[in-house]
């Protein structure tokens, strides 16, 4: 129940900032919906299309409607929510812990192996901003900064850690929230990285 | 029957859509295949996969071969069908208009909750292009211009509100088609747009 | 058994390829790591939804592990790996080979109709690399040159004449690949291509 509501404050958070992040590109309102929704549901969907699973929008219809308030508000609130974007960041890190755990609790209950479950994990909380850098012809985030990803798998390993260690699972996901959100406030802030592949030419043009 | 070979048409008429909307990009024979077959079938393969059923196009050759004949056909009358196009233009409203209505009707035989269906079914129409588009590098049409997936919208509403009323089938399909295809020239010729959200400063030059 | 062995080396060398392709993006390990993943299994991901099946490396741990090697052997020995470029040309004509066939007779074995599970063959072997050049914002590769796509269609014809003519598979699969690295540098050292499908003035700017 936790995990639903969770699941739906992550889809209106996930809504909003990918309606948000497609302002310059000036679309419609039917073209920002389906970017919100892209951006909102766009991990889990890849995810169940792996796993031979419905995704959970096709036949709840919660999904949609939050989706569709999302994308409302951002057309009516736009400058009041830019203002809140420290907020934002908060809630965002918390959509992408939720996003992260319930993939990955996902794919260990389809008995999927370790590893791959945490990459599934990782790729519910990422793929749907991918698909949407994608669509409006950018670079995905995820390959660009802010060790976005890395968060998650860090994020992934320690619920599983404190799973095993018999740590309450809601109080494991607050816990899991604030490593990826204190990681993604650190790397911001000193702008951390992991180490890159570099061209041979160090100073070249080409980014 | 009908709806079987109007689909064959759209999916003929998307295949030359698709091939000559990427002239510019001097793909070889190969890649034009390709690229009209993802045009053609592209929308009606993502609804499938998230219903979790087969595309049509893998099993019933018929998609096969008429792709191969509209993509040879744009090869060598290139030129010819470029300059029908006004012809083309009703022909593609027609195509919308069907994949539209088969997409909608399939999700509905699904058990999709309305809202979905029709989402579907817009997916159905414009999926294709948009793969096109992200391959070849270009923001997908559908994000820029002429109110195309509303034009989707609008004729799903009007063809579930005729069925309701229980309009025969085929000529429900008609009127639905004139109705896409009308929204498609009064919004080209008047340059009608639906709201969109704007960057902050008006006349900024990111486009 | 062959197969699979084969299966794995072409994993190891499309995530190599995959990664090293990506050097000027900049990207970390871990997005390193999702750019060699994708090239080396997108392919077999995409044919495996389209058929209803889960893909391979959902289940069998040796896909992660190997990919896993092949980005972290491509972060250290960056340089020493760009050259043995020619080596690599042959490596990757295996792999493309490898793919095509795997893909071939696993659409066959579905009973897919033959152009159908031909199609099936060469996706398998270039939807990966395609998948790749669309996340790092590139016009896929194989709708630019090399007439790569179009050598996996020659070698899978090739396949299926002579496991008609009753050619142990393993020596077929060898001639398979032959071919296939013979079409491509004979395409690389004379510049050839299939027709292409120009824009009407010729010396247009665009490309």
């Amino acid at each position: 129940m936790l995990i639903y509501s969770l699941d739906l404050f992550g889809t209106f958070v996930f809504a909003i900032s990918g309606t948000l992040a497609v302002t310059e590109k000036r679309l419609d309102f039917l073209g920002a919906f389906v970017m919100g929704f892209v951006t909102a549901v766009g991990g889990g969907t890849v995810r169940d299309m792996l796993l031979n699973v419905s995704p959970g929008w096709l036949t709840d219809l919660n999904y949609f409607y939050i989706i569709l308030a999302a994308v409302v508000l951002s057309f009516l609130a736009k400058t009041g929510l830019q203002k809140l974007r420290k907020a934002f960041f908060l809630f965002d890190s918390l959509g992408i812990a939720v996003f992260t755990v319930i993939g990955l609790e996902k794919a260990l209950h389809y008995e999927i192996a370790l590893p791959i479950a945490i990459l599934m994990g990782v790729m519910s909380a990422v793929t749907g901003g991918a698909l949407r850098d994608v669509l409006t012809n950018e670079i995905p985030l995820i390959f660009r900064k802010e060790i976005y990803a890395t968060a998650c798998v860090l994020g992934a390993v320690l619920f599983l850690i404190l799973q095993k260690a018999g740590v309450n699972p809601n109080f494991n996901l607050l816990l899991t929230a604030t490593l990826i959100t204190l990681i993604r406030i650190v790397s911001v802030k000193y702008n951390l990285a992991l180490p890159t592949l570099k061209p041979d030419r160090k100073g070249s043009k080409k980014v």
